[in-house]
């Protein structure tokens, strides 16, 4: 049975969201959790009669999102730490946490380490496009400067999400840029184009609508640009709702239709929320980690953990030494 | 009277919305429009009796989107090489183009030249925000590789227009970074940071996000980021339209409620709409330049155009110079 370690404390509401969503997904599917944190808080949220696949690891301390992440690495007691030494020590098979994500990538990637091969580790995202799909972006934040030999391993990386974890099995994989011309690009991602179509699976160049329209299946980018494109897109869905609200506000009209518009609005929070699409999986390191979103319900920690099953029932991380490796013996 | 060159064909629907723009401008404002193009092409959507301060200027070739930048330095004869001339030669006060973005741009640069102290012109634009206000954003798309005095001066070359063309007498400059934090950034943009605090109007780093909740008045970024911010709202605003359409399409209710939502829905297509806000100064020449978007209507190139004479009618380049002259003597 697969072993998940959960940081039940580390989220931004707490340990509630956090239980309730693997109650709900224990529910589902069968799965072992191990519940890090403070066991007296936790298992206020547990129903009573409901024990069955939950342990706990004590831990004392939450690691704050005011705390730099080199800080989170001294912390031995802390809730991440913990989950990710149960990992380290293949006492489970994956990590999920909510708390603080840049804690959460540092220690994974120094306790439990890299894929032989993979230079950066690479937390990598799920956008919905209009095609009712979605499209996997990487790196969104994990490294800000990256080298094009980096972005050659975040597309090998996210080809290889694409076909094992997405079941896409001829995944198109794209380099964001200025423009989809190979000739558009600026110095390392025109470095990094070349090094991409080694990859039968390169496509080229995507803008950045493309990451919405479907047309490709994975974009890669360094972390800065990530991290912007990610803001922006939640800027604009953001604004898009508060413009509407506003005017609707001040016409009775507007607002008998927006009633009935209920059920589309309805459909478009959902499809454009990160609950549907659990957390980011966090590429590169030796071993299942999900990061979910601070904000994260219980839907999304539910989503997360199925991610993370999914993560932990493939055989990613090999498939991706494999093709490193053999793109070295080729260079 | 401000004069301004118009090229009067390059955009992608022909003479036809440019010439119309222009003469709606003229309804408008009294100045002076020099359309630069195949007259006889031009004069079929001038309407009879219509002839109050236009003149041309002959050119027989048409820049299209498909030539490279540097081609258009060598065809003289193409209606964006001449209104850059009539520039250069000081016969206009202003150069307006909805054709090729990146010839405009060369021509300018090498042309017009910059202004003393620039070492990079820059391609600003305004995006809206739901405070009813608007961001102005840059660079967009001239400069992909940027150093850290280039974004440097692009803060300052924002400010001044901020100031001078938008008359916000104290503009919030802001460096697009991956977190607030002064401690996020990449290499560049950390040390940007650090040359940027010497600017009064400086307030930090901001997220993707900010560009459109109101809350600074300049945002600075390498054209590489910038067109990939552009492209990112674009493709997120496009795509909550054409999620919402599908699903009301399904739903009689949901058609009902669109209707009666009409209102707003065109207040919120107004708003996002790049014809609203004319088009892209190219701040750091030695002029004023203004590139439009390919597909401008009539309304957005009458947009353009009056923000082509806020901009001849300012002392906007004066005031670039002297904060450029200003820093270099303390430096």
């Amino acid at each position: 049975m697969i072993r998940i370690a959960i940081d039940a404390m580390g989220g931004d509401f707490g340990a509630e969201p956090i239980v309730t969503g693997v109650i709900d997904a224990l529910k589902e599917y069968q799965f072992h959790a191990v519940l890090v944190g403070d066991s007296n808080v936790i298992k206020q949220y547990i129903p009573q009669n409901f024990s069955q696949n939950i342990s706990f690891v004590e831990a004392s301390e939450v690691i704050s999102m005011a705390d730099g992440a080199t800080d989170a690495l001294k912390r031995k007691d802390s809730t991440i730490f913990k989950a990710i030494e149960l990992l380290k020590e293949k006492e489970v098979d994956a990590v999920v946490s909510a708390g603080h994500s840049g804690a959460t990538m540092s220690l994974a990637t120094l306790r439990v380490g890299r894929i032989k091969g993979v230079l950066r580790p690479a937390i990598a995202t799920l956008m919905p496009t209009t095609q009712d799909g979605t499209t996997l972006v990487l790196d969104v934040g994990a490294n800000v400067d990256c080298k094009a030999e980096h972005l050659f391993q975040f597309a090998v990386m996210g080809e290889a999400y694409a076909k094992e974890i997405l079941n896409r099995n001829h995944p198109k994989v794209s380099l964001l840029s200025n423009g989809e011309e190979e000739c558009k690009g600026n110095e390392v991602s025109k470095e990094a184009f070349l090094m991409l179509s080694k990859l039968n699976s390169f496509v080229g160049n995507a803008e950045g609508n493309q990451v919405f329209d479907g047309s490709v299946d994975v974009v890669v980018c360094d972390g800065f640009i990530g991290n912007i494109l990610l803001k922006t897109s939640e800027g604009v869905a953001d604004a898009i709702g508060k413009i509407i609200k506003k005017h609707v506000k001040k016409s009775p009209l507007a607002m008998a239709g927006s009633v009935l518009m209920k059920s589309v609005f309805k459909i478009l929070k959902k499809q454009v929320s990160y609950d549907e699409y659990g957390g980011a999986p966090l590429l590169g390191v030796n071993g299942c980690v999900i990061i979910s979103h601070g904000k994260s319900n219980a839907k999304a920690v539910k989503n997360a953990i199925f991610q993370a099953i999914n993560f932990a029932d493939s055989n990613i991380n090999l498939a991706i030494q494999k093709r490193l490796a053999e793109f070295k013996e080729n260079a």
